[in-house]
């Protein structure tokens, strides 16, 4: 199997081994992203080659002298533009950034690092991460995977085309609207969004309200997703609404029996959510594999009013985005700003703190009606998109299904549930429409079971083996 | 020893030896309600005598059959107004719910029974909670155990006030602005706020964005109020933002050497806080007594603009009581509440969104400064209070040390340090003035390490028993 085939795992395997040196693995990465990255855009502050070379090879020599420092040990990595890796800028895809050059690593990119990872450099992003579709006026558009003429999804765009084209084995993504799951569907790769307070934000200019965004892994198999999710997570002093709790090691994730697995399926939600002919099939689909397997599918409808919860989203969002106030207030930046950004924030310039209070309130009502559905299943599942990726150059589909998007997200509506309620939510493969298009499955677990849903994902990947289609497929 | 002199640890020890019958350990407790709180007016709704001595029966029967269901078994105990009893009335100590009466219990409230105890009735609390002074047009005012004509502080003042008194063993609490601290201050018991998430808040009309409040025990001994948070504490399901690590059983939490331990005295917060002439002294006089057992008392400092910090806490607060911003908007209710509620809310409705953000961001660099201290500190030190208990008639001080307060609660800023950062704080006796005037020193840990504060407590109370006095010396 070629190197750039092969899971971030099976290279740690093969790299513990010594196999292969870590040189030859970043050589036939950068040999990979010479070939590719001048069509598919994914990979933006690509460090020079001979300093990656440079540091395969001393990676070399500390496993001859010491062993594998941790199970990432010379597998290049890419960190998603809107955290921070030393000597890297970090440009939120914004002109307004493209000299912002940290000092350090954002935590989760420390102890990514700390398992060994070589920073080979940073995978694209829309600007600030609004809006699922990865393009920006400093480093361009990121194109799928399958088909550069189609969006590669987003925030996380970069980091999953990475990853599904074979440049990358390794890359960390976040997630507020979907970041994680939507370019793992739009490219065929596996993306998880943990439960809130799994991965600690730190820096973070709030660790107190702001509580949309979470950092999470994206992986070619749900054993690199595990194994990284394990690496990001685990309590920091430093972040307040933490989880306290430590994962256990990846080794101790043990694939869940699938007979008698209750699922509730919530499709579009009763017709709530416009999806586009063919995405709710590839779903449905999907679930009849698991189906039999032994899985229980039914479908489920949460008590609630949706209306109500996509009010309440908007206002936390205008919220959640008000931290970049500042760039707006100032007329010669604000002037730099995508106008989506704008947008949201002169929302949220007009939301009152009792608006605040309201959207909390509904909130918290949902997460009750959430989690009591977890009373009678074990899992709730939803399409993880409601389109299948759309030209390139299209900002965001304006209509889908027939119904007209009111805001430049409302197509990403989908991911709101789980986020909403801060609990794990996992992307797999299901699928393609007939065009070849793919799409993801959305896997809703309880808040702060990430286990129980990688666990069941592991199941999956162990019965339905090859739905991630190697890299060297697509050329 | 008297019963009513004894703690709920002592009770609870003679209850499972057979040492002394529930009913005579009820009998015994409502017979000293029956004789001071015509004075103090600490309790309220409390329950008909002869239900409650029928209950202690059933108490006794149960643990002649089975053995203790808990710690608590048979012990009564007053649930803070602000909290739900079911079949009690919860009043908020405002007339507009004096015939609201709930069908369950509060979470923590259920645990408390479920560990034995019996429930008494309620205690009484300032309006809604608000001002560290009880009083209020439904139950009238809590007079403080030392001397009736000052007051029991609050806003768990009933609570501690029954505690001092002898007239319960045990009782829980809140704290938003030191309502577990300042109580047990001005009347010379043990009080602790517990961490951020420590005790889950359920019900709660929302899990996410109100961030200040926290229930907690009160106690007449360490061990007490140990043993009761291990009872109160422990993830829940139902919400969302609490810690997910259980505490250990109490048996295992063990005084803490007290040698070499760093201790980090904040005072007055080198003269940001006005204090009332005394209180510096008894707080300097308590830390001496820990200095001679070998603990290492040093100056400190955060590096922060604490009356930025200040404004912080105004946006919050206001932003924590527009939840009952329905009350206010309905004229007639409106007429029923406290003008110190109508102002909180009248500040609220003229917050914006952007005001929360930006005391979102000041309070998560608090939280830094705050940690940062514990990097050469084992704990921090502040006084509990800033003013001795004042004229039970008086609604607040308003003039302290010389200083004018520019709120009805700006006299408890000593609290907000604590609180902001979530972190665990408890309140020790720390001896009288020379007016027989409680005070308390108040101990913060890091987030988080509700243990390590107890501990050390345990530690002071071996080595220095006898700081919380008897009831019975009270007469």
């Amino acid at each position: 199997m070629e190197l750039t085939d092969c899971t971030a795992s099976e290279l740690s395997a093969r790299i513990a081994a010594r196999a292969v040196s870590c040189e030859e693995v970043m050589a036939a990465f950068l040999d990979r992203i010479e070939r590719l990255d001048g069509t598919h855009g994914a990979i933006v502050a690509l460090r020079d080659a001979d300093a990656l070379l440079d540091e395969a090879r001393v990676a070399d020599a500390a496993l001859r002298r010491d062993g594998p420092v941790g199970w990432l040990h010379g597998i290049p990595h890419g960190v998603k533009d809107l955290a921070d890796a030393r000597s890297l800028p970090t440009t939120f895809g914004s002109p307004l950034f493209v000299d912002n050059v940290p000092a350090a690593d954002s935590l989760h990119v420390a102890r990514i690092r700390a398992a060994g990872a070589i920073i080979v450099g940073k995978t694209n992003v829309p600007e600030f991460g609004l809006g699922s579709q990865t393009y920006n006026r400093v480093h361009g558009t990121t194109r799928n995977a399958r088909d550069p003429a189609l969006t590669a999804g987003g925030s996380s765009g970069g980091a999953a085309v990475a990853l599904a084209t074979g440049m990358l084995p390794a890359a960390d993504g976040s997630d507020m609207m979907g970041s994680l799951r939507n370019p793992a569907a739009f490219n065929g790769i596996v993306g998880f969004r943990p439960s809130q307070g799994r991965v600690p934000s730190v820096p973070t200019a709030d660790g107190f309200y702001q509580q949309l965004a979470v950092n999470g892994p994206l992986g070619r198999s749900v054993e690199d997703v595990v194994r990284m999710l394990c690496t990001m997570a685990g309590p920091d002093r430093r972040f307040p609404l933490g989880s306290a709790d430590p994962l256990p090691p990846p080794e101790s994730f043990r694939p869940r029996p699938l007979e008698g697995l209750r699922i509730g399926w919530l499709g579009d939600l009763s017709g709530h959510l416009a999806t586009e002919p063919g995405v709710l099939d590839c779903c449905t689909n999907a679930l009849a594999e698991l189906a039999s397997l032994g899985c229980v599918v039914e479908e489920d409808l949460p008590d609630f009013d949706l209306a109500e919860l996509w009010a309440c989203w908007l206002v936390l969002r205008h919220f959640g985005v008000l931290r970049h106030h500042g760039l707006h207030e100032d007329p010669a930046k604000r002037a730099e700003l995508k106008p989506e950004l704008c947008w949201e924030i002169e929302q949220g310039l007009a939301l009152s703190a009792q608006d605040v209070v309201d959207a909390g309130a509904t909130r918290t009502r949902w997460f009750d009606a959430l989690t009591r559905l977890f009373d009678g299943r074990d899992l709730l599942a939803l399409p993880a998109a409601q389109v299948f990726p759309f030209p390139a150059e299209q900002h965001w589909p304006e209509v889908v299904g027939g119904r007209a998007m009111d805001t430049y997200h409302r197509w990403m509506e989908v991911t709101i549930p789980a986020t909403l309620a801060g609990a794990p939510a996992l992307s797999l493969p299901a699928g393609c429409d007939d065009r070849g298009r793919p799409m993801g499955l959305q896997v809703i677990g309880r808040p702060g079971e990430d286990r129980a849903v990688l666990e069941f994902a592991l199941a999956w990947e162990r019965a339905l083996p090859g739905r991630v289609a190697l890299p060297s497929t697509l050329g």
